[in-house]
C-alpha cells in the first residue's frame, strides 16, 4: 500500500489487518527516529522514495495487489506548481506502472478525486460519466493518472479500480494544512481557536467518514475487472452545514472569520454514487451527523494530539 | 508559433502570411548549418529548445497569439515511454504557459489530436462531448494539456482555443516515421516501394487536408473566447479506400503487405465537426479525392524530395 501511513491508509490497514490479509506498506522515511512504530499489528513497513521510485522494486516483490494512497499535492496548492505536481505524481505514478509491470503486479486501486476532478459540475450529484474539465492542477493529474491506469486495462490487462473519493474525513487526518475541514475546524474548536472560511460558507461539498471509504477500497480490491466510481455520501452540505453539527456535537464555540473566496474552489459538489451502490455492493453506513459524532468521540477519548 | 517548421506550421505560416500577419517561428536548431533557409515572406525565425524553455522568453516578447503546433512524440511511440512524453511534452507546455504569462500573452490555439484523444469511440461521428479515453500516451498528454488550457481560461482568463484535429495530409508532412499513411503511401508509390499495412486495412481514419487545416487555425486564432474543436472532414475512410485513391490519382500500383494489428491503434474513428461549421464558420473545402490529386500534382511538380 503506497501511502499506509497517511489518512487514508491507516484507516485501511486496520480494515485490512481485521479482514485477515497481509498488509505492506510504502510510505517516506519517517522524519524522526524517535517517531514510534506507526501500526501496532502484522505490517511490514517498506520505506523509500515514490517520486524517484527508489525501494519501489524491493516493495511489489511478492504483492497482490497495490493501493495507491499517495499524492504529494493537494488542490489548493497545486496550482502553484503544476510541472512540481506532474513530476512528482504523474511520472512517479508512471514509474510505479513500470515497476508493476516488471514485478508482475496486475491489480491495482487508485485514489482519485471526486471533488476536482469534475470541475464546475453540469449535473448534481454527479455521475461518473461526467466530462473532467479539473480547474486546478490537482485535478489535472488525477484525470491524468486515471486515463494511463486505463490505457494499462485495455492494453496489458492491468486490473485497475478508480475510486473518485469526496470529502473525507475522521481519525489520522491531519488538522493543519489543507487535508480537510472537518478535522480542522474540530481541532480549532476544541483548542478555542478562530476558524477561517474561504467565502461566505455556502460552498457545498460531500463529506465521507473515512471507515466508509476504507470499506470501499477493500471491495474495490476484489474486483475481477477494472472500473471507476465515485465514493462518497451522495448528500451535499455547506461549509456552514459542517460548523453547526460540529458545534452541537461538541457543544463547543468559537470565532468564525470569513475569508475570499478562492477561485479553484468549485461553488457546489457532491457524488452520484449509485454505481458504487450496485457494482461494488458498497453503501455509505455513516450520516455527517454520524460520522461527526464518532469522530469527535475519538478525538476526545485520543485527546493527546499525537495520536490524532 | 512553436513547430513553424514543422508539417502543420509551414502550411499555417504560407497562409498568415497571405492574411497579412507578421509571423514569427519558435523551433529546434536546424540539424546542419547547410540546410537551406525554411521560410521566403517575412518570418522572423526564432530557435530554441521546447522542452526546457530555452529562448522561450525572447520569442514571446511582442506576440499578441501563440500558435503551439509542437508534439515531441507519436502516437505509436508513446507508450514506449510515457515518462519522456510527460516530462517533455506535458512539462514543456505548463512551462510555456508561465513564459506566456509573464509575457503577457494571452491568447492561444493548440493543436490536440482528434485521433487519439477519445480513443475507441462509442458514437460516430464523435462530438467533442464525447469522453475523453485515450489509449495512447500521446493521447493522455493531450487530454492533460487540454485540461491546463482550460484551467488557466477558467482562473487567469486565457483565451485558449483548443483543435482536436484528425489525420492531417498534404505538403510538407514527413513521409518517413509515422506522421501520416497519405504522405507515405504516396512516397511509396512514386518509388515503387512496398506499403506496409498494420492490419487488413480496414482501420477507418478521418483524413483532412492539411490546407483545410491551416485555415481553421487562422479562423480560431481570431476568436476572442475559448473553445474546443473537433477538426476533420467529418467523413471516414478506410486505409484500403486511401490506397485505392492514390493509386487511381497516380496510375502506379505497388506491393501491398498486410502486418499484425497493432493495439493502440482505435478501430474506427471520425469526427462531427458542426460545432467547427457554426462556431468557427469554417468548412472542409477538398474531399479525400480532391485533397490527394493536389497533393499528388504539387508532389508531382515537387518532384525533388528535399522540397516535400
Amino acid at each position: 500500500m503506497l501511502g499506509g501511513r497517511g489518512f487514508l491508509g491507516r484507516n485501511l490497514v486496520d480494515l485490512l489487518l481485521r479482514d485477515g490479509a497481509s498488509v505492506r506498506t510504502f510510505d517516506r522515511p519517517l522524519a524522526s527516529a524517535a517517531d514510534q512504530p506507526v501500526f501496532e499489528g502484522d505490517v511490514e513497513e517498506f520505506e523509500g522514495n515514490f517520486i524517484d521510485g527508489q525501494g519501489l522494486e524491493a516493495a511489489l516483490k511478492n504483492v497482490d495487489l497495490v493501493y495507491h494512497l499517495i499524492s504529494t499535492t493537494v488542490p489548493s496548492g497545486s496550482n502553484a506548481d503544476p510541472i512540481g505536481d506532474v513530476t512528482s505524481n504523474l511520472s512517479g505514478t508512471l514509474r510505479l506502472l513500470k515497476a508493476m509491470s516488471a514485478a508482475g503486479v496486475d491489480r491495482i486501486v487508485y485514489a482519485s478525486s471526486g471533488g476536482t476532478v469534475y470541475g464546475n459540475p453540469c449535473v448534481l450529484p454527479v455521475p461518473e460519466w461526467h466530462a473532467l474539465q479539473p480547474i486546478s492542477s490537482y485535478g489535472v493529474v488525477k484525470v491524468a493518472v486515471e486515463n494511463y491506469l486505463h490505457l494499462h486495462s485495455e492494453l496489458n490487462g492491468l486490473k485497475a479500480n478508480v475510486l473518485r473519493i469526496s470529502n473525507p474525513y475522521g481519525m489520522h487526518q491531519r488538522r493543519i494544512g489543507a487535508q480537510g475541514v472537518i478535522a480542522t475546524f474540530l481541532d480549532k474548536l476544541m483548542n478555542r481557536k478562530p476558524i477561517e472560511i474561504w467565502g461566505d460558507g455556502s460552498v457545498v461539498r460531500d463529506y465521507i467518514y473515512v471507515a466508509d471509504v476504507a470499506r470501499a477500497l477493500l471491495l474495490a480490491g476484489r474486483r475481477e475487472k477494472s472500473g471507476t466510481f465515485n465514493i462518497g455520501s451522495g448528500i451535499g452540505h455547506s461549509l456552514n452545514d459542517v460548523l453547526r453539527v460540529l458545534q452541537q456535537q461538541t457543544g463547543l464555540e468559537t470565532e468564525v472569520r470569513y475569508m475570499p473566496h478562492r477561485k479553484f474552489d468549485v461553488s457546489q459538489t457532491f457524488l452520484d454514487i449509485e454505481r458504487a451502490r450496485e457494482e461494488l455492493g458498497w453503501n455509505p453506513f455513516y450520516t455527517l451527523e454520524e460520522g461527526c459524532a464518532r469522530f469527535c468521540q475519538l478525538m476526545e477519548r485520543a485527546r493527546e494530539p499525537a495520536l490524532l
